[in-house]
């Protein structure tokens, strides 16, 4: 029997039509699967939204991790048509609001719209409903015969078709001509105690995302938090170091933290881990109460702790939480519990 | 007759030792060299800083620029050692401080400290001695056996040895069994109308690196310009789209840009160009006066706009700037003039 997945669409460049204001996502999730010839799944399509994905934010994470659940028991998979701009952020907050999801649900989209001729999305759709047929339960993205784990992905390239990476862990499969080939060591991870899927939304948006620079003014930090932020991602330099000479970055955070303000270290290097316990740099923040990491994406780090602040959770809290690997998001090694001796 | 090659060491996990807090920057430059057996170079050593590069920033920039340029017509070359963790954002503000540099300029530095077996010091170290001896005048850096532009160079990894990645050009040279092989294309502009090498200093730090996420709250654009900030440049996404509904990132710039604080979009991709002029949502940014990074890394763009405010230019003057090629930091197409039609 064929098996039953759900299309929700939700607008992106994959829906775009060319009008006098540039690109506008206008084509529904009908006329996207009408171009794809015929499938071997029972598809039905339900149109969420239309937008260009800049334009998704909390509000929309909410109504489409909300659309999931609900619709999780009656299909064996779900597809997620959606923008690239933002779609490794959504992929991210959704495996933190769909905890212990039990079907695959797989986020996908394109460089260009369907209805030009060249358009990478026949491929992608394509790709996403095999990928929603076939993985564990999980949510993912499919792109350019990649699926990644949907919390491991980041958008790095603007033009050509091979935009996303899977960061700090293979992709889950890739296309070959033998078909989707799954990798091993990529088993999803709560797949193993299959606990109830649970929806919770509650999230805290009011949190900032700060690349670190020479001359950066740790000022700025107390500005933001005066101005109603409650916790803050730093991507600080290479293995998570930031600067305390002149511009204490070190105890910026350190006053912060008394506070009762999250302060996650991550690192502006796209690729490989940040640790905090390598160079004296490094230490100073964390002895200070910085949170590490790891290797997440920031895309991860920055949705995982809206994800947390919204437990109405304090810095303790998040602290154990981002110790915790929740849908394959982060690499806890064993007595990795970044202490220093 | 030798190259004459003066090293500036600056410190850096290339100098560094272990110690109870951690790697710590202690050994000098004559100590680096010392490591590397006989070089057919002539080479002087001066210690200039000893510092881990986290802690690297405006001052000591100015420092590195006055010593390169009092030392421009005594060498035929130049190689500063240097901690990788912002070798990127310095090698970008040299080739603003030091335009038309007469000489070839090469930042280098290791992931491994030099006294440890297999480091990765002696190699860079070598090769950077090398460029400096043969490149055509222009600020590089040098790692893994790759001569990258400096205004190009990216850190990328935080453990292997590939640390650094020439963004959106191909590096400038290569080694392989042949030697130093360069790649044609890569002609640093500023060889060919030979102007003097001017030295200018004058930066104004307080500025401000945003990565977007969905979510952001645009008052803290504006809770940063209170606290002093005098120009933002944000990583938006793609080829620099913005969120405009609900939380509305378009006006908010529209309004900074009419308060005279200069906008600079660039796309937080970290490969290939941003470009406003293609959807809806980064048309609405260009109208309201955003400056496009169009392809440059965004260390460069943050170098490049404190070094633009540093010469008290309005937001037109910063707009020019952003569309003038001063280094080989932007690639600027023939009639690209990213206005709309």
């Amino acid at each position: 029997m064929q098996k039953k997945i759900l299309l929700l669409s939700t607008g992106g460049t994959i829906a775009s039509v060319v009008s006098e204001a540039g690109l506008v996502p206008k084509e529904s999730g009908e006329q996207l699967i009408n171009m794809l010839g015929e499938l071997p799944y029972d598809i039905t399509v339900e149109d969420i939204l239309q937008l260009d994905s800049s334009n998704i934010q909390p509000e929309e994470w909410k109504l489409i991790a909300e659309k999931i659940y609900e619709n999780r028991n009656k299909y064996d998979g779900i597809v997620v048509s959606h923008g690239t701009d933002t779609m490794a952020y959504t992929a991210s907050m959704l495996s933190f609001m769909l905890q212990n999801i039990n079907i695959p649900v797989v986020l996908t989209g394109s460089q260009v719209p369907i209805n030009v001729v060249l358009s990478d999305a026949p491929d992608n759709l394509k790709l996403a409903f095999a990928a929603a047929a076939s993985c564990h339960p999980n949510i993912y993205l499919a792109f350019d015969r990649k699926v990644m784990l949907g919390c491991r992905s980041v958008k790095v390239r603007t033009i050509n078709f091979d935009a996303f990476e899977s960061v700090n862990v293979p992709p889950v499969a890739r296309v070959t001509s033998d078909g989707l080939v799954f990798s091993d060591q990529n088993v999803p991870k709560n797949t193993k105690d299959m606990k109830d899927t649970t929806l919770n939304t509650s999230i805290n948006p009011h949190v900032s995302l700060v690349k670190l620079f020479p001359g950066f003014d740790p000022n700025l930090l107390f500005a933001m938090v005066e101005s109603g932020c409650q916790g803050i991602v730093i991507e600080a330099y290479g293995l998570g170091g930031m600067n305390y000479i002149r511009r204490n970055m070190v105890a910026a955070i350190g006053k912060l933290i008394r506070r009762g303000i999250p302060i996650i270290a991550t690192s502006q290097c796209l690729y490989e881990r940040s640790d905090l316990t390598k160079y004296e740099v490094g230490r100073e923040a964390l002895l200070e109460g910085a949170i590490s990491a790891r290797d997440m994406t920031s895309e991860s780090a920055i949705t995982k702790l809206m994800w947390g602040l919204g437990q109405n959770w304090d810095v303790h809290q998040i602290s154990d939480f981002f110790n915790t690997d929740v849908a394959g998001e982060v690499t806890i090694e064993k007595d990795d519990n970044l202490q220093i001796d």
